[in-house]
């Protein structure tokens, strides 16, 4: 891995995937935008602005996008979260594989209602954390924010087995303007995708679109 | 109930139990504060410094103090939530019951660990929730924040399934220091719940003694 490692988003057109991808890509990282297919991540990759010299960024299937990239973060919908984890498996070994999924069970997301595994981080884990660095983030910050420019009041908790791994994704997540939270285990991925329903639920509540969470007490 | 309801802290000798009197006793409430015997319970309740003006605090058994209080709060450890949700059933028709209990599985406290029900907040409204209005709260604020003076920089995440218990128990909250976030239905209870893990490894790996939560892009 490079000092700017290669980002892939899978699910890289969606709301999350393609608000990430603006920032990292602002920020002059090498990013790869993955979706079904390459032509629909081709479009979305094109319609991104790269920084100032830096790399522009590329569109391929997710299959290739995961081969190709040193870090691979998934933002696909809940329904697509064990398909994805089996396409990618044999080409994420070694890799950090961040999990942005967040288990909502349509109609009632504003509801917590968590997996019997505990979290959608623990589904992964599971599944290809033989092979990959599995890591959960991102589950709390709105795409809409993502989208708007400048620095974002949401903290990221950054949760997973490998404590390196966990730093390796903080380090990534302060030029894209959000503060990354060392949260511990990927048991505790639990935690963050079950705030997501309640700023969701406080988003109607509040008539705001924007709702977020920080920890307070810490330094930094 | 009266404009400043009468509040049963149950493991009122506890932390945060304690914690809690204390400031609703400072706030001017009329507090009972219970414990498993009625001397240790008047010992603590004689410990406190009542408000100008307001109410000494008493103390109680933890069924005589859930019998005569408005609001009765649960800060019991997790090990004994059952015995007192069977113990205090009969007495608690038609009142809020705030549960303030974490289900922390020692040793491993700072990763999250949530019973099969979903959460502590569940398991008491599963139990009593068909006679006491069950609210859960005050779940991510430490014992050492209450004891100490002046505003807390932690929100306190309420939920339980009657909206109007929800803002009781939020009117609750503010005169002691703290802002209220309505968080929705009682199966909201496992994010905040949760959040207590994270924030104990959060104090322990950023080296605090005081993290704590606040919600984001709300206005109050």
């Amino acid at each position: 891995m490079e000092n700017q490692p290669k980002i892939a988003i899978l699910g890289g057109t969606g709301a999350l995937g393609s608000g990430l991808a603006k920032r990292w890509v602002q920020a002059g990282f090498p990013v790869i935008v993955g979706s079904r297919t390459a032509e629909k991540a081709q479009e979305a990759a094109n319609a991104l602005t790269p920084a100032a010299g830096g790399p522009a960024p590329t569109g391929m299937s997710n299959y290739d996008a995961a081969k190709a990239a040193d870090v691979v973060v998934l933002t696909v919908p809940f329904s697509n979260h064990d398909a994805i984890l089996d396409e990618i498996k044999d080409v994420v070994e070694g890799k950090i594989v961040v999990d942005a999924v967040v288990p909502l069970v349509p109609p009632k997301v504003a509801v917590v209602q968590l997996p019997p595994e505990g979290s959608a981080g623990m589904i992964a884990h599971n599944k290809i954390g033989d092979k990959a660095r599995v890591v959960s983030a991102f589950q709390n910050v709105g795409a809409n924010k993502l989208q708007a420019e400048g620095p974002i009041a949401c903290d990221i908790l950054v949760t997973g087995n490998d404590v390196e791994s966990r730093k390796t994704v903080i380090s990534l997540i302060e030029p894209i303007g959000m503060r990354g939270i060392d949260a511990g285990a990927i048991a505790n991925a639990a935690a963050a995708e079950a705030m997501t329903s309640l700023l969701i639920g406080i988003n109607k509540r509040y008539k705001v679109d924007c709702a977020g969470i920080q920890i307070t007490g810490i330094n930094g």
